[in-house]
């Protein structure tokens, strides 16, 4: 185990996050929020002095650099980044409790937008700003971000692909360009630009700038941390409507947009996962119209709400319109499964991820066929490439501990003795990063009643989503952390 | 596709059912109950008809028979069994609507025990044996049994090995002995003698013979039927215990009981399998225990009530002794959880079976350590036997299309606006032929409220779950039915 490479890199990541609070510092500032101002300092001033410690301790790393450190030097790196994090909501007093506010972090940097603060009008706007920022910086990984700008000296190739491997979600990151370095550039820069995008068409709606950057930041990073109380609810319909559209986008694989750069419509048309992720989402819509009818004025109203939850839900933001708690059990039972598929892969949306869902239905069929006919070998074509044997099995096995995780942590988080609806859509909700779930943990209520073994299962939760379980997964097995 | 065989083979099937009521006729006629009598007459006249025609229609078959056209003929005569067998239920007026008496048939025959029966003591007593008879048929599988007792001329090697294999739980079913028929009667000759120890236990307790003849079919078929309103809670404790401990017996791979009568103990004592199923009850009893302390008068009853409840959830028997509805949520979450892992392969119990959860917990094991260490090829060994890479492959199938059909049941049944509880349980306890669920489905409550799209939807769920759904699956695939 290369312990001083990682040490290398994680006060790397540390120094980047400090930089990082400097925007919410500047608004503090600006704001005259004093409190806020003095705790960013302090924050900044501990982050950096365990980085610069960490870099005194991991000098003269070897180069050599696998798999296995790739997943571990994921995993460390996010937790260490939300421990510290963190540290100016309990500075601030925003959130006087260390375990709240650590929640509250991996909450954002997993993009998971599930919320322990009960009135977001009696916080300072920095620490809003912070909180929303961290989504925007989680989406993307932050890692694919150090990847992208900061030339690493020393970093191999092996180095970059282990790691980008580890952070991007899917079941598997291809080459968009033959170097990894550059492939993670197009990543940001697409990014970067359907952000900004974004933001433009929020402000031409007449959103306050503040807003419509917190806003942007949720959406982009499909997190769904909101300004106000009622999330995006007292805002018009056309700034409803554009969020839906944006956090669908978000929800889409980044090589499509690679692809379109490069003129090649066709395949983007063609995409097996892209038809799917759509086709879910339309009978998704329909359905539920169908289902609520009657609940809103018009059939204007009852497509925005339907449009907008269902968008919110499937990439995995988590922002709402309207209370889907009051909504009957079958509109619920499908945003409930939307939860658990998820977005696209390759993109900043969590879950369980459409293409799995594709390659899982294409295995079952293929099984099926082989039972009826035993003798016809098939193989499994995603986009007419054939896909790999390892690659089945890989999901087979990813589906089976992403239930068992599920199950598991339904049982812990039962011991708080809620609702069976609410335990088991709040371990989906902060699983897939989604953030509100159903009954007490509903659009309109938050996660602050839970115990504290519960929360720090949801916080597990939430970044074993994120990182698609196995950086989180090799941490707790004894075996993964030997030498050699 | 060679219907001629199958027509043949549900001829006799349906004349084994007709003989199987007889029974139930004796009971009726002896108890003075003329209705009953009447339609037990009738439907065995028409079920004789049928038979007759079919045989008529299929004479001359061929002898070619391969694994599709096992699958099929198990599929369709389970279905067959059920559409007819449910008859004297409509006839006598003990259950008036055709669906509901189709639910509670099936419910019979896949031994779930989920009835739609308001009040059993208005029931004619012979209506009741038929109910509970149908556990026992249904627990080992009429054409195991068929395969057994009755010699086809012209039934080759082949064609009973795809039977047994479509119609018998568990991912993989061994030869015990070099032919299969032999294998069948083994099976059935330990289920026999299980059942008489059951029933002579049972009498002692001073049971009365026919409700002693009842609980022993409802327990030997895991299934659940009772023969009062609270099933066996009006029973003393010794009969408890003894349905606890039987309940158990019948949840292991009968296998196992082979091997006893062999002498082979340390192989039964090794066995991964049967070491899982004892843990999970054990830490089971003990979480629940631990967790419902304080709502029983004392250690001993509460024991006893954990015991009983786990044990009769976890072999998707479905008795119960206390209303477990109103235990707090991180026991019903076990319950719930018990539920969908089931009893043993090759037991009469149903659900997804340890053996399966010991192979995808294997396969992940490995799947981490691989990408752990990549170059490192390791070969998955159940009870120290190499596992071919099929059967995980088909394991992993298997959990797919079982998590994607609960999902797509849920969905349906939320059309009924019941609450999450209610229909997930509902499904879950449908699916892994349990009976009782919670809320509205669950203890002491029945599924008479279900709306018809429902009961048709749990109906498909019995069957398929019975079954291990290939064999109900392949009946809604064209491309199986084509000749060829």
């Amino acid at each position: 185990m290369n312990y001083k490479m990682m040490g290398r890199f994680d006060a790397l990541i540390l120094a980047v996050e400090a930089i990082f609070m400097l925007p919410a510092l500047l608004i503090s500032l600006f704001l005259g929020e004093q409190g806020a101002v003095q705790s960013f300092l302090l924050s900044m001033g501990i982050i950096l002095a365990v980085a610069a410690i960490l870099a005194l301790l991991s000098r003269n790393a070897k180069r050599d650099f696998y798999a296995r450190e790739g997943l571990i030097c994921v995993g460390t790196s996010w937790i260490l980044m939300s421990l510290l994090g963190c540290l100016p909501f309990v500075f601030s007093g925003a959130i006087p409790n260390y375990v709240d506010a650590l929640f509250e972090m991996v909450s954002g940097f997993t993009t998971t937008g599930a919320s322990i603060i009960p009135d977001l009008d009696v916080i300072p706007r920095g620490i809003i700003y912070w909180r929303s920022f961290s989504h925007w910086v989680g989406g993307m990984g932050v890692l694919v971000f150090l990847l992208a700008i900061v030339p690493v000296s020393g970093q191999s190739e092996g180095f970059t692909m282990h790691l980008l491997r580890a952070e991007s979600p899917g079941p598997d990151v291809g080459k968009l360009v033959p170097r990894m370095r550059q492939t993670a550039m197009v990543l940001y820069l697409s990014y970067l630009a359907l952000s900004l995008l974004n933001l433009i068409f929020l402000l031409a709606g007449g959103m306050p700038i503040f807003d419509a950057l917190c806003t942007m930041f949720g959406t982009a990073g499909t997190g769904g941390f909101g300004v106000y109380n009622d999330s995006l609810a007292g805002y018009s319909s056309y700034i409803q409507i554009v969020t839906a559209v944006f956090m669908l986008l978000f929800g889409i694989n980044f090589s499509c947009y690679y692809l379109i750069l490069l003129r090649k419509f066709r395949s983007v048309f063609r995409d097996e996962e892209l038809r799917l992720y759509i086709g879910i989402v339309i009978a998704s819509v329909a359905l539920i119209v169908w289902n609520i009818y009657g609940l809103y004025d018009n059939l204007g109203e009852t497509l925005k709400h339907s449009f907008f939850q269902v968008s919110s839900i499937i990439t995995t933001t988590g922002f709402a319109t309207t209370d889907f708690n009051l909504w009957p059990s079958f509109s619920k039972a499908i945003l409930l499964f939307l939860m658990a598929i998820g977005a696209c892969a390759g993109s900043t949306g969590g879950g369980l991820k459409c293409a799995r869902l594709l390659l899982l239905a294409k295995s079952l069929r293929r099984n099926v066929s082989q039972i009826l006919r035993p003798k016809k070998v098939k193989v499994i074509r995603v986009n007419d490439k054939p896909i790999d044997e390892k690659i089945i099995a890989n999901t087979g096995a990813y589906f089976f501990v992403y239930i068992a995780i599920i199950a598991a942590s339904v049982l812990i988080v039962s011991l708080d003795n809620f609702s069976f609806m609410t335990n088991f859509s709040a371990v989906l909700a902060c699983f897939n990063n989604i953030g509100p779930g159903f009954d007490v943990v509903g659009a309109t209520c938050n996660y602050s009643s839970f115990g504290v073994a519960s929360k720090l299962v949801l916080i597990i939760d939430m970044l074993a989503g994120r990182l698609e379980i196995f950086p989180i997964l090799v941490l707790f097995l004894p075996h993964a952390w030997k030498r050699g």
